[in-house]
């Protein structure tokens, strides 16, 4: 055995350097995250081969965190749009990236994402042994179950953080799902080519069947598990089903096989759920997964707003982050329609931002309300340039501003002469307020 | 006494064909909107003087409503710009307009507005009394009680059809906000003038002292009262205080004296809200004023949004239409930077439809559900063109597929040749899906 993993060495009570720079950070207790680790609530996703320049803690009361969806398609496969997007996401503000690849030179693809990322890095190895096993055998069910943990291999080799890996989509959760029919079935894409595998081999899901063998490669590794909802609804209608339930519940057993072997784990969830579902599927999650990090695609609340599935998913993220989730994936206003492009990967990642912060304000996260605080009294005392530096996207806010400000008006021009908040100072006696004219 | 108002009709069991169109539309039951309507729980906002093109009803198990607050300021003053909002914001799908003009032909711009508009129009009577006291009288606060019911009673003539009226903004509510400071005061325009009135006068707010003497104009041109709420929050730190809550029991109890008076009303509310007390609000609200349509602006769940104020006050208005508010007050992307631009109007009204889309699907109106499973099937069976037409904002998701798209593509450019639902067709057996390849 070689180098210890993070969680060994907390179990031997040491203090990697590493946790008190993401503790400080965050402004929470080293020992408490520590804690955190030790039960499984929060995960540090850091490759063992890498030193993050912008470690991220999930989970166990910090700040809720933010990933960007990146990567080729067969429609376009080139790696410099990649790396533009990867710095989109980092400009951003996003927490980290996962690189989705499928088309076009994937490793060398995910090598330059490793390479250039100061946050972590997620993938997602059953893509590319999906795409391996359509060039090499003609059909994505023909890959081997060797095929599948080379991939993996290789991924963790190549210094991702953490892998989204769709252990929970079994014999029996495909049982559950063709007993209660969906009206879109499978949208998880690494779900749909193990189902498809699952299904055309007659054989059960290697990488549950074999789980060990996949604990041994994250902890070699140190890689975190991303624990991959296969069965996540692809559209309202199909939430909280019991292919969905029935999914999670492996995934809850996975957690604690996980827990056991030393591997950091989280676990990935839905998908299109309706409004008023979305804190029960919260809260069902981590009672199942006991308090596991949760990470969430969406949710999506409405399946009719293609062009705007940032905002159906801001508003079921915000939600869902309130009600417990630690990590919401973005979705951008390309969801739906086609590969993002660059600006779609800023916008997805700011309105992202906008749902985690409204939770963390709703949670109590140390400093997050300070924010708020801070804006609205440089709103208060008409200090512009303040609030523009305290936008969360000061390039918007200052743009929005400048294009329909007037020369010498101190007031914005909404309401121009008649600026309720000057107004009122002077009759309320605020100190320090601008006199009404 | 002149023509019966529409509650005095439904009063004497008639049953007004406007009622019944309504009814129909929303797939509701012209009975229980009747009953609605008499309990006060649903209004119909409808000039006595006018023949409105696209009624809408407010509340009572309808749909959720959007408005779309439009108007000139003293910085951008002209008519042409705000019929273009206009045509903007009915395009977009809005259900009513509110015309907030401070600046340039006041009278003019109403008047364009009330005579192009197929829905329900509102404006803020308060607003053109004190920009008339400026100019007549050098000071907003030298407005006499009679300068206020002229304006009020001017806009019920022009043809509005429901008027804001801040008349819980009291003496005594002052006193409260006194006693428990605020980080942005007041911020209601509305609310500001009529406070610096009380307290430059020492006299109690006429709205509220001669209440009577309102509802009797209401009553003469049908005009449907929303009350105002001139204490709502301005940042999330004042939220639910003891202000708000103040004006709050005021307006429960003018409720009570408009519905015995035959005058329809509905309630406004915040405004400002972090994530975790909005729903809390709306219950108050709703108890309080025992179940009359109430009228939100957001809530914004974040004040650090700026630039993107239409996010953060969908995230707020979904969960408030989900917990009991009737109607969202649109948000623009240009909220506390400028007065918004047509652009700006389309853009909010789309996004508030959006929340207000994803609050009926929570709520289970009658239909809402029924769209997204639409949207749903297209999407399965790769149905591109039912997707575009079915998307809230088919111009916007026809532009973004397009930008995109590959010629001769079944799959979108997200997945390409890995598409998860054309895959899995194969091997779940589902009729009449495209095979994969």
């Amino acid at each position: 055995m070689g180098r210890k993993t993070l969680l060994e060495r907390l179990r031997l009570g040491e203090a990697p350097p590493l946790l008190g720079r993401v503790a400080a950070e965050e402004g929470i207790d080293v020992g408490e995250l520590a804690q955190a680790m030790l039960e499984g609530t929060a995960v540090l996703p850091c490759n063992g081969r890498r030193e993050l320049e912008s470690p991220r803690v999930v989970g166990g009361g910090s700040r809720t965190k933010v990933n960007a969806n990146i990567g080729t398609s067969s429609d376009y496969a080139g790696i410099e749009d990649e790396l533009v997007k990867l710095l989109a996401a980092v400009e951003a503000g996003a927490d980290a990236v996962m690189d989705l690849s499928t088309g076009g030179p994937i490793d060398r693809v995910r090598d330059a994402v490793v390479a250039n990322s100061p946050i972590p890095v997620g993938s997602v190895p059953i893509y590319q042994a999906a795409v391996r096993a359509m060039d090499e055998r003609g059909s994505i069910v023909a890959m081997s179950k060797d095929d599948m943990f080379r991939a993996i291999e290789d991924h963790c080799a190549s210094g991702v953080d953490f892998i989204t890996v769709h252990c929970g989509m079994t014999a029996g959760a495909l049982e559950t799902l063709k007993a209660n029919p969906r009206v879109a079935d499978i949208v998880s894409r690494g779900g749909a080519f193990l189902a498809g595998w699952i299904l055309h081999n007659d054989k059960e899901n290697p990488l549950y069947a074999e789980f060990d063998r996949l604990l041994d490669i994250a902890r070699e590794h140190e890689v975190t598990l991303s624990l991959g909802d296969g069965m996540r609804p692809g559209c309202i209608e199909d939430a909280t089903d019991a292919a969905q339930v029935a999914e999670l519940v492996v995934l809850g057993e996975l957690v604690k096989r996980s827990r056991e072997a030393g591997v950091q784990c989280m676990v990935e969830g839905p998908g299109h759920i309706p409004l008023h579902q979305v804190e029960a599927n919260i809260r069902m999650a981590k009672a199942i997964t006991r308090g596991a990090p949760f990470y969430v695609l969406g949710p999506l609340v409405t399946d009719v707003a293609a062009g705007y599935d940032h905002i159906a998913a801001a508003v079921g993220g915000a939600v869902a982050a309130m009600s417990g989730a630690d990590f919401l994936c973005y979705v951008t206003p390309r969801e739906h329609l086609g590969l993002p492009t660059a600006e779609d990967v800023r916008e997805g990642v700011i309105v992202t931002r906008i749902a985690a912060h409204a939770a963390d304000v709703a949670r109590g996260i140390p400093g997050a309300r300070d924010w708020d605080l801070d804006m609205s009294r440089a709103r208060k005392g008409l200090d512009w340039e303040r609030q523009l530096e305290l936008a969360l996207d000061p390039v918007k806010a200052r743009k929005l501003f400048g294009e329909r400000q007037v020369e010498g008006e101190e007031a914005c021009t909404m309401c121009g002469d008649f600026c309720a908040m000057r107004f009122i100072s002077e009759y309320l006696g605020r100190d320090g307020m601008p006199a009404c004219e």
